[in-house]
């Protein structure tokens, strides 16, 4: 990554520099009537592996080559080159877009001389924008592309937010049921000044955060509360991380589901699409709260609160099942062995049946007696 | 609605005693030996009429009545105050929850010895919900359910939030790069004590309102900035509604596509599924700036800048062209054609293409110049 000063700030500087020696290099190839091109390490199925002593998703040793007098290869060729010279402009004039923002750009530089399909779709610039990100061995939101935002957090934790021509300050203990969005990037220009928890707390469902932090309950436990509100984006994964390197121990506490469980495992291994950045957004040292199957037995209500599992549930189960990071934990094995067998899911919602701030408890209980899955 | 103070502060008791003169007149009916029974506005799509003069959907004067001596309503009917009885519950505690909560409270309720499929769906409660909030003539916000959040603000907008036991103060001016999360609620404990600004903006997509806010859009311009993040919730018109009732007049700028355009629609007029609370969620004031397909006229560039319209996309377009509150004005009943005949759309982010800024540009000048379509 671009080295920002140790507060996280920069000024784009590394990153410029990082943009305009990929160009030369590039440069260099055409002058000395070489095929230019560049490398970097493959993103192919075959060369994600999981490093088991780190304990998350990567790339392997495979590299690949990008290189311009390919027929097959050409076109993508150019258009990286392409993406790397906007990323270089909005670096430079300090501006920010989203990816579709780039790829309109693109489409508009290229104007009408040429074949209108070459970024017709924005599905096509999107694997070449990772392309540069695994070339140069950096993440996109160094190139001042935003990914999509979600995710919110509540809890003792100020911000000092660097964005545009504006410093802001913000203290996320003083933000009412609203709460604090995070940031597509949690990286640049953002600072934090502190941070003061015992843990970290993470819920799938915004109206599970909503429920807890009606209850106070980030200030009674002195713990920071975010959630993802569904999967997790890059920005709330790399929070996670950054706060998890601050020393606290994070907990997760999503649906009893497989989808619940695998928001839980992109948190703690990374995913698959993301392994190319897999040491920057995962955080193995988190831990599973619940909701499991294993539940109905110490908390009888929950048999009556199941729902069945569909067919795409029971086909995801066996997948994961299939995947050597979770099924080397027998407990995890179990669970989604549970799964296929009862055919059954439960909500994290369910918690609420007995009383409204019964989730409350759960969580506390779980935490308390240290009863996580690894 | 049940009357709060002139803050839009209250203590629930509103709510409670027109939850309890429900029951009671239940009871009254069974001490009488009645068939107990309630009525309300039918949300029949026959009884969905827009309101020429005020300018948004709503309901007719269609009534249906709900009682309990009738087989094929008897189990909806005791669910309905099943609902209520929890409603109540809720509002008496304080505390609020999710209607997927409220599901669960009454599956919990109910217990084994009920047949387990009473409540076995969901989306068998949520049209129960609507049929309370119609019988009693207010919003399940008053009942202390939130529904889905979404949709942030920027602007010189002071907010004071009473949630939970806290008291907060939120100056969205000052959130940097996240914004204030719109909440689910901005009717109670909710309190807009400073609201400055020449007008409000809203912007359909989260990426193009990060855009914006960068550049400082809603200072430079003394306006409120606000996106839905797609489809405006509940919460999200209920606050466009708020400020325009201040005087502030509403723009709306969106992808110029079928759906873009609906979800201005949504915004000014309501929609059909939440007709019966039309009045206090329409903003017939609300403007259209763009993204138009005669915008090609002006914008030479937009014309290399299209995307194909799907199938669904046209198919989408000839239903609205149908719909009577769109087809009166003339200009869009023209938009409508042009995309079913040039089978394109134009995204909003397209104005991104000659420079990152050049979307304030649009928005000035389109202001400006009051080129609106009504």
């Amino acid at each position: 990554m671009p080295k920002r000063d140790d507060k996280g700030q920069g000024d784009g500087a590394g990153t410029l520099k990082m943009l305009e020696n990929f160009g030369d290099e590039l440069l260099d190839d055409v002058k000395a009537y070489k095929n230019p091109k560049f490398t970097m390490l493959s993103r192919a199925k075959s060369n994600i592996i999981f490093e088991e002593k780190r304990g998350y998703l990567t790339l392997g040793k495979s590299r690949e080559e990008r290189n311009f007098l390919n027929v097959a290869q050409s076109k993508r060729f150019m258009q990286t080159v392409a993406i790397a010279a906007k990323c270089h402009k909005f670096v430079s004039e300090n501006l920010h877009t989203s990816i579709r923002g780039l790829f309109y750009q693109l489409k508009y530089s290229l104007g009408e001389d040429v074949d209108e399909n070459i970024f017709s779709e924005q599905t096509e610039s999107n694997p070449l924008i990772e392309d540069l990100e695994a070339a140069l061995n950096t993440k996109r939101e160094f190139f001042n592309l935003y990914a999509t935002r979600k995710g919110v957090l509540a809890g003792n934790v100020r911000v000092i937010d660097r964005f545009g021509n504006e410093r802001t300050e913000t203290d996320a203990s003083k933000m009412g049921r609203s709460g604090w969005t995070i940031p597509s990037d949690v990286d640049n220009d953002i600072e934090f000044v502190d941070v003061k928890a015992r843990y970290i707390l993470v819920v799938e469902k915004d109206a599970v955060w909503q429920r807890l932090n009606e209850d106070g309950f980030w200030k009674k436990e002195n713990c920071v509360l975010i959630s993802p509100q569904g999967q997790a984006t890059r920005g709330t994964r790399r929070l996670i991380r950054k706060l998890a390197d601050m020393g606290l121990p994070v907990y997760v506490f999503n649906d009893g589901d497989v989808w619940g469980w695998y928001i839980y495992w992109t948190i703690k291994t990374g995913s698959i699409n993301l392994a190319y950045i897999g040491n920057e957004i995962a955080t193995p040292e988190a831990r599973f709260i619940g909701v499991t199957l294993s539940d109905m037995k110490r908390y009888d209500f929950l048999r009556n609160m199941t729902m069945r599992a569909s067919e795409a549930d029971l086909k995801r189960a066996q997948e994961m099942l299939e995947y050597p990071w979770i099924n080397r934990h027998k407990e995890w094995a179990e669970e989604l062995k549970s799964a296929i067998k009862l055919k059954v899911k439960l909500e994290q919602d369910t918690l609420q049946g007995p009383r409204l701030t019964f989730i409350d408890d759960y969580i506390r209980d779980k935490i308390k007696n240290r009863e996580f899955l690894p």
